[in-house]
């Protein structure tokens, strides 16, 4: 699995990074922790990290049964893009909130093409009577 | 671990969907994005969509080391209590936030009796002289 | 896999914990569902589990991916410096968000080495043939 591992470690890399940019907002922006609000780009930033978390969180399952049962191939191919929408949606959503459809579009595509193979691949291998 | 495998898709599933309410929520009251607060029942979809995810982060990785070490089984069994407990949350959260106990009790006993399960699989192993 | 599985089950234990924290914050300060702000000491308790969550959704990837194709016996290890280093972190934001640091690195230094180690594996075994 070294392509499913690599991708994971970069989107995991990639999350760390959007939380040290929330934190160097926190800084600029004069927004004292326990505070998260209080300024308009700030808010932004720590917008895109959250939804970030989101994501991450049914991704990261969604890929690794997705590689392990199904195809590790097209696991990481589907991966990169989710890399790809995630850094367009973090870069678009602080320009712009109203212009985070692409990048969401982007992130969210993969994982639910991902969750929808599992449950025909589930499904399937029920019916051919799989062990539990 | 089919049974497993389709628990997993359908609370990612269900994960996503309660997302889809909060971006639902938040046109039908006009809270435009960063903003997550300023509409009272807004607000409620978006604490669901929250301890939804706190909840997942701790019932995935708990169903997966029960499924492999101890019982798929069990393991699917308890994760479909769990799914049907967030539903009772995500309903009763929205029609009166005191009403949540019953759905936050469905979900939080089937993920605490497997951790349960893995501490004590899990110091047994250790104890017979398992592997690393 | 024993040690990691103990490691993981304590993490979920202690963010179950942080949860309980923030409820009962929730009815000595009197904030009631769905707001998360209104009191300073509350907002610490509930920002300290929110911190734990993203730091969480890193982790454990991090931990089983590592645990799974480089060392167990390492990744256990790291696993109670960043068990210890949220105990710490908890304790010191509740008393002083200022005195977050050190609780911080802990936590986020053994997460960022085995991304690190990871990546390296990754690159290693593909350059050396292994299979997707």
């Amino acid at each position: 699995m070294p392509f499913v591992a690599i991708v994971t470690a970069l989107a995991l890399g990639q999350f760390f990074m959007l939380g040290f940019r929330v934190a160097r907002a926190r800084t600029r922006y004069g927004i004292r922790a326990p505070a998260t609000s209080g300024n308009e780009v700030f808010e932004r930033h720590f917008r895109v990290q959250m939804n970030t978390l989101e994501q991450l969180v049914i991704f990261l399952p969604a890929l690794w049964i997705f590689a392990s049962f199904i195809s590790p191939l097209w696991a990481a191919a589907l991966g990169v893009v989710w890399l790809l929408g995630r850094a367009i949606y973090a870069i678009s959503y602080v320009r712009d909130p109203k212009s985070r459809a692409l990048g969401f579009a982007l992130t969210a595509l993969p994982t639910l093409s991902m969750i929808l193979g599992i449950l025909i691949w589930g499904v399937r291998a029920i019916l051919l009577g799989a062990a539990w």
